[in-house]
């Protein structure tokens, strides 16, 4: 069965996360319908990971196997005609049998904003607001948080305790736009709620509630209880995966 | 009575347009709503004119008397302590009596967004996607609405035929960004449906389906069946209503 690679972007706000539950509006699931209509088959998905409830994608990836010999531009096309307008399929190609959107990923990008200038009913959907923020104090919290570490204090409570919550950053950007802030994580792989986690202490340190060595302490303790501050999950972008 | 008068800036995709509508989602309803649940009062909101169905208002300005001795920055906070989250009152100031929200505008400032990049479900709300437009031509169709005329065959055909449809156009600019258009548009005052129709015709300049001289046709013929092409509430703001 050919295999193939879909690049996938979509407005998480009315979803409850990627993965399907029960009924629920989630994009596994708006998916797995477009495919169903499409080719008249129950195809399994895999992706890269999920996304939670308001997350949005610029460009999730997953695979599939399909037994069709449809071309990738006419899935890319036929799946477009059948999703939603807030879920879009952007790319299409083959791949080999041992690709695997999950296994085969070595980076993954995220991208957080943060409406600064003032309250705005027109962004909120994509960019939670936050006033008065210390730039120097964030940018040195951030720091902090690339390279090889234990981000268990970082992580949910909720984690499965066999996985290893060891994981490398490799930048961690704060970069000042005119009327908002955005934040670029490349690393090797996100625990769940990690960016939210993270954010959340730097965005207290930005209000200098917190010193940036804060970051260290929760480090160092690995308690989640120590990074309850999530940010609210519309901020953030799955913005790439990326292949060897 | 003091009458203020209050900026409000909205995302109009969940609502039925400004007027209320008995129970259905209107701004109005919900602004009604909200000083009532503040002041326990039944207010009559004047607003600088109505917006339609999907359409956004960066400045949409209202006025209000109300009998209560409350502060500007105290009906600021306490409405938006009651509105829900993609409605916000921006501003609100105390004005004479001889301020009406409507009557003593002289100039609207509408905004118009168009994703020429390629179509992107996180941004379909606030911007409809159109591809390979030819600048060069809708500028020049643009050109030709500025000034006086008879915008009769720019407005919706159910506009009261009593009221005049002579409205001055001061500007129409087109303002290319990396991945969007914007359009400008500042008028004395623009009929129903006018400002999407008129770029309804734009687009189709674009397109090459129709010269740009297209508009003056429409502007001659002042029948609303020739600009039938109505583009999407969705990518129309509200952006300024200027005063004195």
């Amino acid at each position: 069965m050919p295999r193939y690679k879909c690049v996938v972007s979509y407005d998480g706000y009315n979803y409850y996360g990627f993965q399907i539950q029960n009924d629920l509006p989630t994009i596994e699931l708006a998916l797995t319908k477009a495919f169903r209509d499409l080719l008249n088959l129950e195809v399994k998905i895999y992706p890269s990971g999920r996304t939670d409830r308001f997350v949005h994608a610029v460009g999730q990836v997953f695979h599939v196997d399909i037994p069709n010999n449809i071309t990738p531009i006419g899935l890319l096309k036929g799946l477009n005609s059948y999703l939603p307008a807030d879920i879009h399929i952007m790319d299409c190609t083959l791949v080999d049998k041992d690709f695997h959107a999950r296994f085969s990923a070595i980076k993954k990008e995220y991208r957080y904003y943060i409406n600064v200038k003032e309250y705005n009913p027109l962004t909120l959907r994509y960019m939670p607001y936050y006033s008065d923020l210390n730039l120097e104090a964030m940018q040195e919290a951030l720091k902090l948080l690339i390279g090889k570490h234990d981000f268990k204090g970082f992580a949910s409570a909720q984690i499965d305790q066999r996985k290893s919550t060891i994981k490398t950053i490799y930048s961690a950007d704060l970069i000042e736009h005119e009327s908002y802030l955005e934040f670029r994580f490349i690393g090797s792989g996100f625990l769940k709620y990690q960016i939210r986690r993270m954010l959340g202490i730097v965005v207290e340190v930005g209000k200098k509630h917190f010193l940036p060595n804060k970051i260290q302490e929760i480090l160092d303790s690995k308690d989640p209880s120590d990074s309850k501050y999530i940010l609210d999950g519309c901020g953030l972008y799955l913005y790439k995966v990326y292949y060897e």
